[in-house]
């Protein structure tokens, strides 16, 4: 690849990853990060420079599970270090998933993934009111020992149970982006995995895991940005951003422009933690780089999106 | 880093990364990881080029554990997923640990970790009798129902019940070659953790996970072999390869030839799974590239090594 090449940042979601219908097993999840890297390979054969950045929630979730369930035999794993877990198990998936399309494309371009540690401000005020339910259900009883032993955050779950709640803080720095850079161009790079492992600078500029979640929206946009990349591209499983979704008067747009995104965003029509952090990490892409554009497609439309066939783009 | 600088690939032993007295926590390791980058910020800081192979034993000790405690939760995971975890898991914590001994010497070293596949041969003999043993013990009946319905092979271990075995093959090639190659020089580089993710090559050339240890050292070795590395350097715990091992004569060796080295082989010096891969190790990457030389030695030692003060230098 050459730097004549348009760079796009991929933000890959759940359903790229993970059939919510089919085995939670990581033999049936390989499968479907094959079908999804032919799509990401059709990208790479238009002749486009690529970045992935994949979620990890549901991956996650079965790692902490496990991790918790087996804690009379293992102590269980702190929330950083089950997400750098996931980096290396999503990305050797994709590496491998997606040498497989490039290969019957008879194309050969390296595919690495680089495990990216995402600096959150401490005081970032989603702290103050942690709001993403991770790993297992308790009872009011066992959620209390929790809080009270390992200062964990609890919250009643709608009635199912009680469950841990962590912050999701706004991504301000990828630690790793010197490497990111230099390996761009030469090879498909994979990394913020899951929105990347969230960690603090402490005054003597050392760095300590955290437990939060980052948006992989918001970690995609801010690598974008500072890969100067061409056009943030983000897919889901809807193809395109609607208005009254799900209503009777759904209406799909094929176009926004930052201002009326923002003004749909204040009319209440996207979903907190779904198509929501899409349109602000657009905003925030296209804000940042007037003249560029952001795209939230389909992943099965991907390229129909690069062709403006498909998609909203954000200008 | 130039060009000029001496390259060493750094083969990490287990006690660099866990204190088998202390607590088997993902915290308690990261505080031995942070003593073990004290040193290897010291190697840093002479002047030279590295790049870091680490072992992944117990770590993926502990995550098969986790994962087959939790299997009617979620289910198991696969071995080579478990590796790729590992790979995740151990590369950030010696990211963090390594920036955090850097940063106090005042120098800023980038430090990535490459999720890495190594391609193993199918027909390696090592295939037709497993010996490592890995995960859980479990009663013979268990294990036959495992063997039959996963098509482990499973062994009974000392009287301490059955285990599942897997083979140890030998490293052919490293799928992030070039990756590698890439930023070697300009960042510290983690890669071919645990060994590499053990993957073999399918007709079609794509690539598949295998259930399967490959030993770090043999890793390193070949790893330092494709990056024209100076120098192989295995830290361990002990000072010196030693004949006559623990026992009254006990002799510790300053210096090896590959002649010598051959013979002690021969003569059964070096316990298979621990010292015996190391020389082996040595020999071969002394062999690959006559002049060049590989060092035996403990971490807490190794700029003295590499000043000529301890260790064991093969040549």
């Amino acid at each position: 690849m050459t730097g004549s090449k348009k760079r796009i940042v991929i933000a890959l979601g759940g359903n790229a990853l993970q059939d919510s219908n089919g085995p939670a097993t990581a033999e049936a999840q390989l499968e479907v990060a094959k079908k999804t890297c032919e799509y990401i390979a059709e990208i790479v054969n238009r002749n486009y420079e690529i970045v992935i950045v994949h979620g990890n929630g549901p991956q996650v979730g079965r790692i902490l599970a496990a991790s918790e369930a087996a804690k009379d035999i293992t102590p269980v794993m702190p929330f950083d270090v089950v997400g750098a877990m996931s980096q290396g198990y999503i990305g050797y998936h994709i590496q491998q998933a997606l040498g497989m399309a490039l290969a019957k494309q008879g194309r050969s371009i390296p595919v690495s993934t680089i495990v990216t540690q995402v600096v959150v401000d401490r005081d970032d005020p989603a702290f103050q009111n942690p709001t993403k339910p991770i790993g297992s259900f308790y009872t009011e009883e066992e959620a209390k020992t929790l809080m009270k032993e390992k200062g964990y955050v609890m919250k009643e779950d709608a009635g199912r149970g009680w469950r841990r709640v962590v912050a999701s803080p706004i991504p301000q720095r990828i630690v790793e982006i010197d490497t990111v850079k230099q390996l761009c161009g030469s090879c498909i790079v994979i990394a913020a995995g899951g929105g990347g492992v969230p960690v603090i600078e402490l005054p003597d500029g050392s760095l300590e895991g955290v437990a939060a979640v980052i948006d992989k929206d918001f970690a995609a946009e801010l690598l974008a940005e500072q890969l100067e990349a061409d056009m943030l591209l983000i897919l889901t499983a809807v193809d395109r951003v609607a208005l009254n979704y799900k209503q009777p008067n759904q209406k799909d747009l094929d176009a926004l422009t930052v201002e009326e995104a923002e003004k749909y965003i204040a009319e209440g029509h996207f979903a907190p933690g779904s198509m929501l952090p899409k349109v602000q990490a657009a905003i925030k892409f296209v804000k940042a780089n007037p003249g560029k554009k952001a795209i939230i497609a389909s992943l099965s439309k991907a390229v129909e999106a690069l062709e403006g066939e498909s998609g909203t783009v954000i200008t």
